[in-house]
């Protein structure tokens, strides 16, 4: 069976290259004419923006941190794991046209809905490719204690749930919505599993996190 | 004579840059002016360029993903190779250009022939790199069993044949000749061979995929 | 524990992306059009955005070495450094906007700030990754010297006093200003612990550097 | 002394960026609005920069080969081959600008000089990188035959020799100019040099290259 190393490889390129696009949907007046505002009003025109940017940015490195986690467990691929895998690059490739939409469209719950829909759909491909693979440790070394493999399932999970919290307050408050985003890589991250998943001898668990 | 390890990586950077700029193709109203149409007729008239956009991304994924299988195989590599694998580059990453032209000229089947060629250019010189390097096991192990190489020949074959198919169906009908692009990674994927063309001691055929 | 690998092929990744990015800051007439502008006239209204764009570039490509060098003596890492490095992945690939930035408002001190600040952002950030890894040897081999520390320690911390002492002398002539950025590349390279960092076998510091 | 891995691994990310983002040059219509062109018109006003975009893939594809020669000989690596191989990336990274401008002021033989001037630069920083890490064999295995790293020397300089007649040209006739440069690639890969100079002992020559 196929090792997932060049998977992998080719997931961080594409990864990398969707995060580091989201700039571009920055405008930047042009260079050749003189701008039609001042830089101070131009800056504060763009917080709205920034703050899609940063909170797109924040959301996408921590699903390449879940595939990060995911993979480390996986020992062999197959065609359904690299067409799920595929899936998930189709949704993280096209975060920047939600995010440019939500900036544009910036008083519209609509805006929020869409741009929620597509984390949504970020998370659940990455959830059913975790699902997938450890479903009778189908693609996992056999042994993966049950409870590690809760514990991810369970992480990965958290995004769509607060994704669709998020959805549902922006028809009360929109600039509430856009912040909750910004819950999901601090909840992940402060979890203490992050790092004990992460021991060598999965399924000890007597790893102390620093 | 060369490894084929850093061509592999460079080819992976280029196609996973090709498969992600794609999104740029979508356009986005600038965020510093009130948009001229509401969001939601916006996203409708974004339809269009949606499919085409998913289209092209699973299109590029497929020869991926063929290149992965053939360089599963192939144990060396000279300058023709690279030439080929060039061309190959070449084609992919410039297949945002054709698809961003059938999205603007959606009624025209010049548009659909000009993105079907594109496609069937970049599926011929994958074509041509595999029967070159196979031809008298050129620069593949020679123990790899002639009906695993006329497998993997006839599912690279089928890319050019369904675009080629579909370049006709569209003087018919260019709605149905878009799904039809849809066809070939689905088709792809659903073979058998793609597990079991993958087994580290190629030629046994025994392995059973699951 | 986690080793550092994948981590640093994703850094490179975005690094790499984001430093290749600013070329698009450069603007091109259309080639569907009659250029408005002589190419003369054209490129000598481009020399100003050019110089931004090569300061940005060699900053990035400095802290890409710096990023290089301090992974030379991370063993391994923890979602705190993970985070740390996400920070500074974020604060790199935002680089093109204040780039853009600082080309269309040619004589506003605020744009030269905002440059300046991202710059300090990047470093501080990078800065903050090695404190973390090498307090009390956390993430580096135990038999790393305390000078090897210091002196990188310094080299790091280059950047943001040279970007804070730009930021202070924008205000009093901004094209000196924008030149002092490029002191930041040329004084890291001209230093030899640059090379001697990278004996395998750090700490001696009897490596003579060539 | 530090190992060209990561370093190589950087370049290749940079140059497959710089060579996929020379399709952005190509413009397409916005899918939001009826074209003003048709179609058939539009793709023939496209074929001067499509020329332009296959002569800088090319060489830039050919720049990559020759980077990927270099660091075949290549076994460590110091702070002036990184500054170096920076100021080779820098150039590289820069190629789409005046790859763009020679598409948009196409009669104008200031802009083929440009263009021309910029591969002159990639190719003399591959030169200088090269000549530095061979000479006294300070960067290279000590077995390697003068004659092989000669043979290297006369074909990384053929590019600025041809960059450099295509620029007188273009003050006769721009159009024979433009397809010089394509000379580029055909006579480096035609070389037989190129597979025996991949041989694994090498300064052996007794590679036979098939």
């Amino acid at each position: 069976m196929l090792k997932p190393n060049r998977l992998c490889a080719f997931t961080d390129g594409v990864v990398a290259i969707a995060i580091t696009l989201l700039v571009l949907g920055l405008e930047v007046p042009s260079a050749h004419d003189v701008p039609e505002q001042e830089l101070r009003a131009y800056l504060i025109g763009t917080l709205h923006p920034l703050l899609g940017y940063v909170s797109s940015f924040v959301l996408i490195g921590t699903y390449w941190l879940q595939h990060y986690a995911i993979f480390h467990f996986i020992t062999r691929v197959n065609r359904i794991l690299i067409a799920l895998n595929g899936l998930f690059l189709l949704c993280i490739s096209f975060v920047p046209f939600p995010t440019g939409l939500q900036a544009a469209y910036r008083d519209d719950e609509l805006a929020i809905v869409f741009y929620g829909s597509t984390h949504i759909a970020c998370s659940l491909s990455l959830l059913s490719l975790w699902i997938y693979a450890t479903k009778g440790h189908r693609l996992i070394a056999s042994d993966i204690a049950p409870n590690v493999i809760k514990s991810m399932t369970m992480r990965i999970a958290l995004t769509p749930a607060i994704s669709l919290a998020a959805i549902g307050v922006s028809f009360i408050n929109i600039s509430v919505s856009r912040f909750m985003f910004l819950a999901i890589p601090v909840l992940y991250l402060s979890h203490r599993q992050v790092d004990s998943g992460w021991i060598e001898t999965a399924g000890g668990g007597k790893y102390s996190d620093d």
